[in-house]
């Protein structure tokens, strides 16, 4: 921690077992946090977001509160209301559930109907939890299609997003899509945060870099999908999400460790750098004119006018031929968009 | 239809440029379709979805509701309400909207917040439409994560759930799911179908058969994912869906007339064995035994007893290396479905 | 191994470093062998093939016989060296070399056609071992596209076939093909066993299962693409590979001790129940007439007649219309499998 | 073609039906090769390779030289050599062969062991063609993995690579790998043709974009994974290629003729701005320090020195823990990559 506030990090997140062993006494857990603590005022650093690790442990080799085994789900809950008192004490303002092991290898081992039940209990549980205690902590679902599950639930951005609608306190949990856990669907992330900013959702991210379909690679954020990395600062700015920009990335092992703060400190000078190049595509007069020769614009003005509705457009028929030869010149806007990454405008 | 009728179809779906060309007369238009009717009546058929086709004309080349040329939009809403009264008329009690060209292959061509608001207007506008007509007619978005397009809006099952709650009429729209449009993401189209079951959204289905990530191979049911197949036959079953059971595929281009029909016989005998399996695996005794040894009933078992809330789990801990050294059994309970499939039990 | 032979095992493949620790004494080496060759006398099982463990200590972390340090290099082929003595004394045919570790996640770190080189001198070296020893053992590549890193060397069935040709010894070195190897790629298993076939290079199998691109999932075999494993033994057995039937799974980590035995005496249950079913597939008379339906077996006539050249098709035209009419009634052909898989035939 | 030369292109590849119909008379034929070569004359441009079009034509709709059919085969081996004639009078160096109907949708339709002996035969007929009639022409093969069959044969660059070995005249053929197709199967592009120039074959390019395992994009080269084309021309600087750098892409169906040429002269654009950013990045001191750190340089040292044998590093032992805790500094040189990329060093 002192060493990522030294690289200029504005907070961290808090893993519990990070900190303190599964099997810890309390006042073994007692120490580790105040030690924890004590490093966040030296450094200034915030907790940004807690969550629990539902995941190491074998008790939840097939699920924490999808599990089959009540005692499983029953603990798991326990776990997670221990870990919200701590971090509304560490001040954290989002919660992250990644349920990665939420899932099945196999048919008949899980019922996702009853699963998602399950889920949609704990995560009611969890909100009334926090409204009785009046913390001002919100939840965030991180989705992943895969891995270390053959399948898991609420494998995107989408599926969190809509079993999200069915809760009893909606607005308390959103999404914290991560870079490389849509982009192993191989969906856009860009769109993927783009729609979770539409419903209001977008409460955290993960960022970082992945090549596709494979196993999840974790790689720093500007490497993998490089382009697609443009078009995320972009989505963020755009959209104006105002939460803290959040590196979810494992440096690989060929690694010491000054090859390990290398590519921490390189996840937030890609970040920095993008924003600059975003920042200049969006304010360049040549791309503003693309931007209209492609109508881009003309999306946010309504299909129907003000007070017009079914009838006003019923029976329209316009030059259809003259609007399927009508070029929309995206390839030379987004050519621009190239050039502004590679630096050369 | 004809022969469709002679092979066992139940209904057919109605794609209006299947019937009748998009540059049609009113005469030519109504004379196809004056056939069309006549197949049915001769053949006892129903039609059991209609379609609008926003895709094949170059008007539609970067969308349709969502283009950015407003006109396009409009003429689009156009199109489909002059097919909603057709569709009224042929008694659909579905209409299928799959948005393949709404999407992007650029980053700064579409603005997707803009787009999914251009999206929900759209879906509004015609929910008013069906209501205004008094139409018994319900809405199912087809969602698919490319190809025409290099991204394509509300890209899964999932994001296309999330989308509708956004709508004024959520209750008119659902989803009509596609196997090879979920497995193209490299999903479990069975979970897919099963979270629209548990949220009531399974208003339709494409079964088909693809082999993962590559391009849209639309194979005859049961072909590509065989063992994927016998699970969604299984997760309609179980989930209680009683929709049409359909086909979308295409016989390969290696086929003459005889091979067509072969392949569409093929998808209907295959959705049949299928479900004799499935009944035979849910009803065998080893079978029964082997999901309760995995406590797969155990999931429909609140997590909360009745009455009880977060304050009678607080501190709950149960032997949790006990529950980590507790095995699941679920590879044996697997074995046994292989072996229904494989019709040796 | 004990266990393995009372669930009818024929034999094991040996790893080094998980029958002895990679810092074992020698004398804790030798008696660590000594169980090993006692479970083998007691059980009767052989030692199909031998492997050295060059991917877990942290020294191979960017690669072994292609790490850019020199020292790694050379102590990774001292240390297959020792092993292949033991190799040879056990009694293995084939010396399996996975180069799990040989590749890169980055552009620079890694000179691909120099990783080459010292990939050949490495099997060239180790070739010259064999030889000069009189060692009765060949060697097997086993292919993967990555994980555990970003992009591994000779990533597939393929790469490795033409790597092989420019060894000094190529007679001495084949592939050991692994399902989900390939398939991580989405490409098709039967089809690269059967090109391995072609080349004379299929020295080993590896069979499990996989759910196309995503983590390498080591499956059993029948699980994943179960149609895929159809296809899998029909094309060892057409092309009359005689090795061991050998299984490369992990079984899920939700498994106790019982449900570990049950997947592994699975796998092998499986291999015979598809090969019963290609038996039966290949001796149906109605298969057989499909067969000459599609002009399947036209393909073993050569496209020029005994002492035909170029000279006697020059200039040919056939009716191309009549040709492009004519079905291949693959449909059909490709149902009566599926229905064999199905056991409905 | 004039207005690729204006855009400043320096040849054409020649596709025998893009310029006269496959129904062609010979009279009509002679008159489109007439303007074709008038257009070459008039331009300066030189015709770099040829291929014909085996795909296409409803005869060809499951296989040209590994048609079932052996009188599509004939017919397909007669179009090709027609068409070498005509290479050879355009000056043709390069000739290459995309079998992408050469595959199957189903396991039984395609015995893939007699397919590659058809595939071989042809190859070695077209071979003995070209030597016979002491042409200065040599093929490259294409490969690619699927789309427009389920699987195609020789479905990557390593199988291709593989396949050739096996051929009468093995120096006369190599491989002409394209970006999307080695991407669509997850592999790296820049590792294969890295390998390919290793074994002496990459006789041309195909260059353009791609995002991942999906449908076929065809995106202009810099789009789709603009970070994997850095190292792409970098592979090819390095490796000394000294082939014509060619595009094969397809502008979207968005595009007007503006906007074709836009993204067509984007191509060749990206191409010299990437050059540029290779040159620079091999020459910053600050790349030549990193690459030293990271020993990439050691890799051209072979294992064993000259004179070594086997017995010179049997038993060695470093002090493998030592080499286990040294870090490789890849991040840092991959930053400095990335940066360059970026245009900010």
């Amino acid at each position: 921690m002192r060493k990522l506030a030294e690289l200029g990090a504005y907070g961290v997140n808090f893993h519990d077992n990070d900190v303190f062993d599964f099997h810890a006494s309390s006042a073994e857990r007692d120490q580790r946090i105040a030690e924890f603590r004590q490093a966040l005022a030296d450094t200034g650093m915030v907790v940004t977001t807690a969550t629990t690790n539902l995941f190491s442990h074998p008790m939840f080799k097939e699920g924490a509160f999808t599990a089959n085994d009540r005692e499983v789900r029953r603990f798991a809950l326990a776990k997670v209301m221990r870990n919200l008192d701590l971090a509304a004490e560490l001040g954290a303002a989002v919660y992250v559930c990644w349920g990665g092991r939420e899932g099945a290898e196999s048919g008949a081992s899980k019922d996702v109907r009853a699963a998602l039940s399950r889920y949609k209990e704990a995560m009611d549980v969890l909100c009334a939890y926090v409204i009785d205690h009046g913390y001002d902590i919100r939840f965030a679902i991180e989705p992943k299609p895969n891995e270390p599950r053959g399948d898991i639930l609420l494998p995107t951005a989408g599926h969190a997003l809509a079993f999200i609608n069915e809760l009893e306190q909606p607005e308390l949990v959103g999404i914290n899509p991560e870079v490389g856990h849509e982009e192993m669907a191989g969906l856009n992330y860009a769109h993927a945060i783009s729609q979770a900013l539409w419903h209001g959702k977008l409460f955290h991210i993960d960022l970082n870099g992945q090549n596709g379909p494979r196993y999840d690679q974790d790689l720093r954020f500007g490497a993998g999908n490089t382009r697609g990395a443009f078009w995320v600062v972009d989505a963020l700015t755009a959209g104006g999400f105002d939460g803290p920009i959040h590196f979810d990335y494992k440096p690989p092992r060929t690694e010491d460790d000054d090859g390990v703060w290398a590519s921490a400190a390189a996840c937030m000078r890609n970040y920095l750098i993008l924003r600059q190049k975003v920042q200049a595509f969006r304010a360049d007069p040549e791309v503003i004119a693309a931007l209209a020769a492609a109508r881009a614009d003309q999306l946010n003005v309504p299909t129907l006018a003000d007070g017009e509705t079914w009838r006003d457009i019923a029976g329209f028929i316009p030059d259809t031929d003259a609007l399927g030869r009508r070029g929309m010149a995206f390839e030379h806007l987004d050519q621009l968009a190239l050039e502004h990454l590679y630096g050369v405008r």
